[in-house]
């Protein structure tokens, strides 16, 4: 009988082990794809794209390793871009190379081969094209390391969210995607048949966590959602990744935001540790976010108005431009790339947001805005089953529709409240990119279906 | 301006905090639900339920803390189950209390009540009723402790997978769940209405999960799949999450194989050392996975055929009681929970399966069984664009359907594979459940969108 015992250590070096040092004057083999063949003539150099950065090997013709055998200038020549490779050579010191070593070739062996030139210049530092063609392309644009230095980032920024949470005494949950017709209502929502029920695509799990605080008293989750808007905007996804938490037993709405601070610090950090590779080659500087200042909604349309000489047109809604202006004020004014706004009013609010008890026209709740753009939107929830009843009969809506909703409620729910957090739109912002669909890997919207 | 600074320590002090013993002696406020009251005349027991366990609050009318101030005996009769209370006492040793410390009760607060009283006795050890009572009141029952402990495991599963795979140099990534009609085809797809395109909900995220070899050499994502079948079984769901990795320059698919291997044995680890209180609860022994036993599919075959005098009748699938027979050697011979079930049938495969070079009617594929269960479904996938195109043909498929998956082997793609395992299978076994909706939180299946 054959056994499987686990995980063998593969021949193949990784960069990090090569970083270490010990390397230097042994012979390695390190597979990879050939990101790019320079052919200087005597001298080819052969760029090997692995996970973590390139690798510089070269082929001297008049130096070459003895131990090469049979390996030729002609068949280095040959090498295919995007072909997968395993190189065999000695590691050798070398200042202009990145990272400072580079693999002097001595063997070669092609594992396979693709069967037609690429269609973009991939292996460019700036692919210099359109939105439009990279997407077009995304399955290869993809390979492109600026391109994969964004993606990486957005793993660090999710793997923060769940590290900070999980120390902060926060359970992970999965919740259904396929809900039943009418949960949270709107008509922004991608309708199904689910065996000849009325179901739809979930827009955000907020009745399955807030259930879950009842369970855990504080429960997180990363995972898909998805909204039928027919908005085509530099800001909008018809499938995102949302960022979710939920917690019990709060004192104030106030401590949400705190939360989330705490997670954005402790995110900050992890990226310097870890993603600074990534973050200096896409130029991306972290934001200070040792402390973040809160307005109110009304005052920050007040402040924006005056400093701006802008008219309050609405003074229940916010406007995109408005946003900004709120986005570009406490930037001037308190060097902040962040700020939280607060009491957003009732009628702009779902159901179960909690009315403030001082102004039942205003809500315990908040947005956060980086660089003015709403990346956030969180607050306190209602609690108490009459008071959730009441909020419902005003509204003309239907106890019966969500039942088992509200049955948490009735059976006894702690105060808490939370928030959802827009994976795509917070990585765009710390990228510095002008269009969500840059921080996603596969982006949906209206027009986009593929890859 | 107010500024937010960050989490602040709250004042209510959590169950491992207490148990580092620092606590005894000490008056600390707690807050949790009121999850049980025994009142035994001039005694009351209030016990606590806070996400990490149950703490013993005990109220004694006549040796009342005089700090206790107003609190009295009717006071704490009167308690309703499920409420949310910050109760303040003095921490004492107290051998038969959970922890061995309980908490002598000098003040109360209420911070919601339920409108109405329990249907179901979640407090009880036991529940003792059905899987369809539990599920029609799933946001409640969820709240009893043996139940939650099932989903804190599984949460330390998911926990593992990712851990594990990090460190093997692994990248995470999130993939769009909506996608284009036709993409691996079949009947069983939840079938949707993108902006007038048809559209359906991702089976899986196999195409996406290769494409991100060619960027990152080695991803994995943690994300809900969907499937439209109409059995109502034991086993299946609708909707579950799946744990997918695939990873590149792959020497054989023996590979993938070892590399679930360390995911097992790194969790069964990391349970035992995180998650031993939920363990003991549901007094689940973890299983053996120092070596996993390999068998070919049609090996198998043979061995339950001649053990358990039992007939082949399709040489080219697995019935289910066969999956379970073959479960059964395994235990019974090697004393292994696993097994994996390697070279399946060509045909019982997808069209993307690499066949068997020595012989093209088996592919370089596995399944992994544990207790008889089919957990994972995994294997070597075809990297060559020719090779790829052909087996297509061979199965009648357009590959204009496919253009943009289709991409990745045109443009080069190293040798590679991956699997897919079910969450709540493994779940569900490792528990020794005999229903796999005993393992979701809100399961789907054919009759059961709600909760």
């Amino acid at each position: 009988m054959e056994f499987i015992n686990g995980v063998k250590q593969k021949e193949d070096i990784s960069i990090s082990q090569l970083l270490t040092g010990a390397y230097i004057g042994q012979t390695v083999k390190l597979r990879g794809a050939v990101h790019n063949v320079r052919d200087m003539g005597d001298v080819v150099f052969v760029i090997l794209r692995k996970s973590e950065g390139l690798v510089q090997c070269v082929f001297e013709a008049h130096t070459a390793d003895p131990a090469a055998g049979s390996l030729s200038l002609s068949d280095i020549r040959s090498l295919k871009e995007e072909s997968a490779v395993e190189v065999t050579g000695r590691i050798a010191a070398e200042g202009r190379a990145p990272y400072g070593f580079e693999l002097r070739l001595s063997g070669l062996e092609i594992l396979s081969e693709p069967a037609e030139i690429l269609p973009l210049a991939i292996n460019k530092f700036k692919m210099h094209t359109s939105l439009e063609a990279k997407l077009a392309l995304r399955p290869i644009s993809l390979r492109n390391v600026r391109e994969r230095a964004k993606f990486k980032i957005q793993e660090g920024i999710v793997r923060g969210f769940r590290d900070f949470l999980m120390s902060q005494g926060f359970t992970e949950v999965h919740t259904p995607k396929i809900v039943s017709r009418g949960a949270e209502g709107g008509s922004n929502v991608f309708k199904l048949d689910y065996f000849n029920k009325k179901a739809e695509m979930g827009q955000s799990p907020q009745f399955y966590k807030q259930t879950m605080v009842g369970v855990y008293d504080r429960v997180f989750e990363v995972a898909p959602v998805f909204r039928a808007e027919k908005h085509n905007t530099t800001r909008h996804l018809n499938e995102y990744v949302s960022l979710d938490f939920e917690m019990g037993y709060i004192d104030s709405f106030e401590e949400i935001m705190a939360m989330e601070t705490g997670f954005l610090q402790y995110t900050m950090e992890l990226l310097a540790k870890d993603y600074q590779k990534e973050l200096d080659l896409l130029d991306v500087k972290l934001p200070d976010v040792s402390r973040i200042p809160a307005v109110r909604f009304d005052k920050a349309k007040e402040l924006v108005a005056e400093k701006y000489d802008r008219r309050i047109r609405n003074p229940f809604d916010l406007e995109p431009e408005e946003e900004l202006l709120i986005g570009r004020y406490f930037e001037e004014e308190y060097g902040s790339d962040f700020v939280f706004v607060t009491h957003y009013p009732s009628k702009k609010r779902p159901f179960y947001a909690m009315d403030d008890p001082e102004d039942a026209r205003f809500t315990l709740s908040f947005d956060l805005l980086f660089r003015g753009l709403e990346v956030t939107t969180g607050g306190q929830r209602i609690h108490d089953y009459q008071e959730i009843l009441k909020k419902m009969e005003k509204r003309g809506m239907d106890p019966a529709d969500i039942e088992s909703y509200l049955m948490i409620f009735k059976y006894g729910m702690p105060p808490h409240g939370g928030l959802g957090i827009g994976l795509e739109r917070l990585t765009m912002r710390l990228l510095g990119e002008q269009n969500v669909r840059e921080a996603s890997l596969f982006p949906r919207d209206v027009t986009r279906l593929e890859p």
